[in-house]
């Protein structure tokens, strides 16, 4: 299935029937999304895998009783970092320097642009901008689920403020933006499966400027 | 090459060599972005593809001389909707109704919650939220130009004003978000080919509640 093909597959499953997917397909989107491009390398977001079917029970009423929380396998939870600070860049940084054998001091001139950068915006901007990095990991986990045809349901349906409670995310310094229950579709009754997938045509999508 | 070799392949290009991208490959990339699911399915935003090499002249110093934007084949401009209004939702739900062959008044009740949602927002709320639709697409659009092994360089560093002003986005009602320039890499003198690829290990950025 070529990947195209994958996205045609794919469609925001409502119903799951509750199979298991073993952990080496987990596995291999946590990869996709560990791997995702994000702005200046600083991968400001987490990601919870959740299985545990009595925690699972208790997201279930935060994310409006949608069914696929618990009909899931696992649902992993896209948590932003709740500000990008000097300490965090460092760690980053720190880590490349590591891993590249550099010398300490290469990178500080991108280093203290990067530190007066974010000194100058708001701890709300600089969530919103860790937020943004976290949904490039969400789209390209949701491709990695469909090239693997394991079924996903990508949901902003829930009360961020509540599940952070739930799973203690503030005190890691981080906020929930987006979740991913992972699992099979319930072919007998997804009342999606059966409907055609629309999407904005392509002459009103994209420009074309040659 | 599986999806996560892909992944691995491909990184952010700094220097590409000018080779033209073959269309049919720049419309797997477009595809696959129109593909991108999206909340609630508005697909909130449009996607500029420009190959012209006098616009993308000028394209270069908004985006802080960054060379691969000339020595890319095509730059994507990825632009979301500056509001989220009753009319395009209108649009969006009219569309559903015909492509399923619905009723008129079929998704009615859910048409008027995603009204009375948004019109709770503010309007910067609601760009920052079509923003976010368009960073799903946009992470899906760099994995599939990884698919295809055609790169490309992901980009925030620009100065978005400058942009929508060029390209007359806020006629169009749009604000620019991101821009990926799509080419191949120029294997002499990219000095980011030779470096290791450096991601937080998963340890650190994966948490799992099994």
């Amino acid at each position: 299935m070529s990947f195209l093909e994958s996205l045609n597959w794919r469609y925001a499953t409502k119903r799951m029937n509750g199979k298991k997917v073993p952990q080496n397909k987990v596995d291999i989107v946590l990869e996709a999304a560990r791997l995702a491009p994000t702005s200046r390398g600083l991968q400001p977001f987490n990601i919870l895998s959740i299985s545990d079917p009595a925690l699972l029970e208790k997201i279930k009423p935060i994310a409006n009783n949608q069914p696929q929380i618990t009909e899931a396998s696992h649902v992993l939870v896209f948590a932003a970092w709740d500000d990008i600070t000097s300490e965090k860049i460092d760690e980053v940084f720190d880590q490349v320097i590591k891993e590249r054998d550099l010398p300490a001091d290469a990178l500080d001139n991108y280093r203290n642009f990067l530190k007066s950068h974010y000194a100058g915006q708001t701890q709300e901007e600089r969530f919103q901008s860790a937020a943004r990095q976290a949904y490039v990991a969400f789209g390209i986990a949701i491709a990695a689920a469909a090239t693997e045809q394991i079924d996903a349901s990508p949901m902003e349906g829930f009360r961020n403020a509540e599940l952070d409670e739930l799973l203690g995310l503030k005190e890691k310094g981080l906020r929930s933006v987006t979740l991913l229950p992972l699992g099979y579709r319930d072919e007998e009754n997804d009342w999606l499966l059966r409907q055609k997938k629309v999407r904005r045509p392509k002459s009103e999508l994209v420009i074309e400027l040659n």
